[in-house]
């Protein structure tokens, strides 16, 4: 039995990521982390929508509120004036996020006996995120290599290296159900239209010559 | 000014290496984690009173019982037949526990422009775990240079090659406050002297030739 681990924030890439590993794996183990982002009562109920839709096995949301006390990040941090942690990144980074993410779903592929952990990360999207590199998940494979007592896991990363216009259509070509993803910093009742994030979403969806099935203000 | 974290269980291991980061250091923070372990209470108190005795600048508790509910391990699900996740493993490893809790403290790190951070990890007592094995160190600093916005943090791993006994005689020439540490796995009031972490805490005092000054049934 092919096992996989999927993370779903809730978002496009990994709403599409979701659908790709439907395709591959028999098994899908959904995961969610909740560390008190602004929109986090929409993307968990996007989160388990699409565990339903797509049949999960089993779906877990851990709380990793931690994140928030550390600080450091805009996203976590409402109405505070965010010093960046480094020049040429925006303040919307998250200490390490994907690693201390990836690391649970390591732990939880181990108890599970799963091969796979996908994540919709995205390269060319990711404002300069050092853990949204190539070179970062395979230091992660590597340290799997290392230090996990089931070597053969392996992070997958299936739309890293595609445009926000790509990862729709591919999505649109999989029939992944957009209105249960969710990508507006702002609202939860209605998508802003005008956040970083909606304005990406929006541009994604012109671009790839589809409608977008969200409710915008 | 030279800022360091140190993971503190409350165990010898994690007392000598605080220690040891108190020489080197001019400014400690002081990391634990709760993740269900049987005697977190005493476990804590001693992550306190230690961080007061080597004067931490801050000190952070992470709520991880996201690892006890993954389970996988007898360290975390009381009472339960635990099936091994590796034939040559005890059951006590907790699933890819030490890269999710380093990774965490690169978080923190990041956030306080930290420099180092410290584990008291042991290769030798260490079972088998794979994430106590110095490879596995190597990874996690490759992992950091790949992706973390401050390259230059770096793990400390000051007695991952000594022995109990040879840990707890670098703790008495620095010395250690050694009645403020725990190793037992089932009591919190008087240690128990018969679980294997207590033999193994004995044996090496005895080794060491230094009385243990925390009291047992």
């Amino acid at each position: 039995m092919k096992r996989a681990i999927v993370l779903v924030s809730g978002g496009i890439d990994s709403l599409v990521t979701a659908a790709l590993a439907a395709e591959h794996e028999e098994e899908l183990y959904f995961l969610h982390f909740s560390y008190g982002q602004r929109t986090e009562g929409k993307e968990r109920w996007c989160f388990e929508e699409l565990a339903k839709h797509y049949k999960a096995k089993d779906s877990k949301i851990i709380d990793y509120r931690w994140l928030a006390e550390i600080g450091g990040s805009s996203l976590v941090q409402e109405g505070q004036e965010i010093k960046t942690l480094k020049d040429d990144i925006p303040d919307s980074y998250v200490p390490f996020r994907n690693a201390t993410m990836l690391c649970a779903a390591i732990s939880w592929a181990e108890v599970l006996d799963a091969d796979s952990i996908y994540i919709g990360a995205v390269e060319e999207d990711s404002s300069g995120y050092p853990d949204c590199r190539e070179s970062f998940f395979e230091a992660m494979n590597q340290l799997i290599r290392q230090g996990s007592v089931k070597e053969n896991i392996t992070i997958k990363t299936p739309v890293l290296h595609f445009s926000k216009s790509e990862i729709i259509m591919l999505g649109m070509g999989l029939r992944a159900p957009f209105e249960l993803s969710w990508s507006c910093y702002i609202c939860e009742d209605e998508a802003c239209g005008t956040c970083p994030s909606c304005e990406i979403r929006l541009r994604g969806f012109a671009g790839a010559g589809f409608d977008d099935p969200i409710s915008y203000k």
